[in-house]
């Protein structure tokens, strides 16, 4: 705390002092120190430096935790299966700081009203800040109404650039794979991927023509092979590019779902994995990954490291410290056995 | 509401009126019209009656909800990948009436510390009663300490028999299972499952058996064989079996992860399924069946309808009408190829 502080020391400063020295309402005053994306830059920066001069300390969940109450965060999901949930919610939990801060889950199931609904829930219980977590990368609508906590969007970003929003970069994790590929010796590279209405699916599709561009190569049949998110799908591609192109070497798929069905025409085809052709997924899902012949190597997008940091951003934003835009976290590759032979 | 009341029209009766006119204390009149099971039935029955003839209101949800307000019941989890989790919760949000009452999820990871953790904080948010799921049915301790909702223990029930619990008969779920098998047919029977230290495993056993025995029949090698929930096991037991006993014509499976083993050893071994062997799964877990080569037919736990049965139960008992012990609903058979051959 500052010790310069103007304000009478007897009592603490209160937000209706702090909006008058700045020379707002005190909605806005509310806003611009929980990070809201309505208020200005230069309104806010105007609330954040008479906060400071007042040494008003506007942390509800610092003040819950210093009074040995626990700190709460509402998670609202659209995410039916809980796939891409769970790890997010796991994630943010380790942030906070197991045994201070409870995260609530509730699945709006994609639904409009359902989500109002779970908002409204959430805040009559004095959440200190929301976690809203989509099933797809592209963009949506940011919450409706005004939500006076802070928001932090995880995997499906807000539309709006002044929210917070983290998710994953498929750009840089179709390059991850392609580079995997080459280094393992393969050329012949065909990308088969899921629905190209997927956001992920596209930007996936570029990183890995981009790396292949970059490598003097370009992917086997000169184009992504869009389809469903199946292992039926995995299956046909598989067999029609192994009798369109029989001298390719790998598949990168843009799901493990498909790199099952790869695996399995492949071996129905007598092409032995690694040997003949290497096969790389995506999602890194246990279920599918270690239970292929053989074990299938996978991307894993870091799920739990997106919720940790949206975590650490609506912490941050909750102590008046917001920030604003889409950041785009790094994937990574888990090695198996269906690129590198076993040793 | 009763028109022979003997309290006052002009005041609405209290818990102390409730408590007085029984003759007991206000935290026994409080437990027993919440339906904890610490208190005597005759005790609880005393305080019922009061509660009747004083036109005593004590729903705190009803209350809310007339009042404009929300409900919200927590539901505490112990399952890391949300598979059971999900469609409880989803079951329980439909019977509860969607827009009425938020179920908030809190997941444990089986850490009885984070547990009591989300415990006090959905208690300081205050819900209006607690669902603990669990990842199998093996009765599990418990909630420690005073609990001061009702609540209601879903797919691994409580150890102690005052407490409501909803699970799935994994037993008739055997039995289902080779009647199914029977009525496609089939007399040469394996069943192939998980470990058997779930009790799920040994039920669904036992109830297989069971029905064999009714058509006076046995299992294929006079047992069950137990191994672990995979694949791999799956395949390896697959591939024993058909080795020792070739005239093996059906499988049951105790997962549907063991199932697509089984499926893909049959293939390789030159089995048609479902004209030489039919192979039935267990979960319904459409990843896993509707991906399968036939798609698997399964056992489907109705965990939705665990859930709106919980939901029901919580209803109930937070209106003061607490059920006890355990309570088994039934699964059902989802026929695919794997079983039937496609018209």
């Amino acid at each position: 705390m500052s010790t310069s502080s103007s304000a009478s020391p007897s009592r603490a400063a209160t937000l209706t002092d702090v909006a008058r020295l700045a020379g707002v309402s005190i909605a806005t005053a509310s806003k611009a120190i929980n990070g809201r994306a309505q208020v200005r830059a230069e309104t806010r920066q105007r609330v954040l430096e008479a906060a400071e001069q007042l040494s008003f300390a506007p942390n509800a969940l610092a003040k819950s935790l210093l009074q040995g109450r626990t700190g709460t965060v509402g998670l609202l999901t659209s995410d039916l299966e809980g796939r891409f949930s769970i790890p997010v919610l796991m994630g943010a939990e380790d942030a906070f700081g197991a045994g201070r801060v409870s995260v609530f889950l509730c699945d709006a199931r994609g639904d409009a009203i359902r989500e109002q609904h779970h908002i409204r829930a959430l805040l009559s219980r004095r959440v200190d800040g929301l976690i809203v977590v989509g099933s797809r990368t592209d963009p949506r609508p940011p919450l409706e109404g005004d939500i006076p906590v802070p928001v932090v969007y995880a995997y499906a970003p807000s539309e709006d650039p002044r929210d917070i929003s983290i998710t994953a970069d498929n750009v840089e994790a179709g390059r991850l794979a392609i580079d995997h590929l080459l280094s393992c010796g393969r050329t012949r590279i065909a990308h088969v991927s899921g629905d190209v209405t997927y956001k992920a699916a596209k930007d996936r599709a570029r990183g890995a023509a981009d790396a292949l561009a970059d490598a003097g190569l370009e992917l086997v049949g000169g184009r992504t092979f869009f389809g469903s998110w199946s292992e039926g799908w995995g299956r046909g591609a598989a067999r029609m590019v192994v009798e369109r192109h029989p001298d390719v070497d790998a598949f990168f798929c843009g799901s493990d779902q498909i790199a099952r069905g790869v695996l399995d025409a492949l071996r129905e085809l007598g092409r032995d994995v690694p040997t003949d052709v290497s096969v790389i997924g995506f999602d890194n899902w246990a279920v599918l990954t270690t239970n292929a012949r053989p074990q299938l190597t996978s991307i894993d997008m870091n799920l739990e490291q997106v919720g940790r940091v949206a975590a650490k951003r609506l912490f941050a934003a909750i102590e008046g410290t917001a920030s604003s835009g889409i950041e785009e976290l790094p994937c990574r590759v888990v090695t198996r056995e269906s690129t590198v032979p076993n040793g």
